[in-house]
């Protein structure tokens, strides 16, 4: 079975072309959500979250997909499946961060940091509710979290790293 | 621009047809996640984590498009922009939810609870990782939480009620 799914607007970043990882050590900037703008109206009262879900369409793969992979971060070592990590060469290209709010005028939503290219396709913001979706005890599962965070603030801080 | 996604597997939940706010009081029951086979593999390692994301195809939907809601469980007295709100009624119908690993056996997560019909369409399943997904500091914005947490405990308990 498929299913059909447009795009709402467009994510931009600092991270132009093809790349995040590619973009220069002081890239900083500004993170935008920008909503096509006849959903306006839609963003009415999401001001009161603090955080939120962007759901989005990673347009710019071109890897054949894989059930296994090795995340290059964590030096090649590890063989994990897909669905316990979040490569974005998936079964279907979905990609989800949660981001905080910091500001939103009319159609756009200024956000924290969020690591997808710059004109990636929004399909969905949804509000992130503490009781929902703060879960407490969850874990990092096969993560080593100090490989992780480092790579993951080169992402924050756009510094140049291999994937 | 429009992509095609497609069905990965199938979610089992005790709401069957058409609303799980028809089911019977004493519903209980299993929920469970079914890959389709060929997906088994990318489950690899997933055991690790105690919760995952699971996005899903709401395909029941036969309401019109709204950019502004009441939700019915607020009394109807509140009216909310369709992204500052988990109404499944949305531009693209993708439902997200946290929850619980309890088993993963072959290509069959068993689950917590999960406000599903029975027999939705799977689309993804992600890691929920502790330091990029719980908020702490996240809170409930327009959302009145007894309210919300009595609609919820009927949901998770099978209890009928109105939408």
């Amino acid at each position: 079975m498929k299913f059909s799914i447009k795009q709402i607007g467009v994510i931009h970043t600092p991270y132009k072309e093809n790349a995040p990882y590619q973009s220069d050590e002081k890239t900083k900037g500004d993170f935008t959500i920008e909503l096509y703008p006849e959903y306006e109206p839609a963003l009415t009262s999401l001001e009161k979250f603090n955080h939120i879900y962007v759901l989005y369409y990673l347009d710019q793969i071109d890897e054949k997909y894989k059930n296994v992979i090795s995340p290059p971060w964590a030096g090649g070592k590890k063989t994990v499946g897909v669905f316990a990590s979040r490569s974005p060469n998936r079964p279907n290209p979905i990609g989800l961060s949660v981001v905080k709010i910091l500001k939103i005028e009319k159609n756009i939503i200024t956000v924290s940091g969020i690591d997808a290219f710059d004109n990636t396709p929004i399909i969905d913001i949804k509000p992130y509710i503490k009781n929902l979706d703060s879960k407490e005890d969850a874990n990092f599962g096969w993560v080593n979290i100090t490989e992780f965070d480092e790579h993951f603030k080169k992402h924050l801080d756009g510094i140049p790293h291999k994937h």
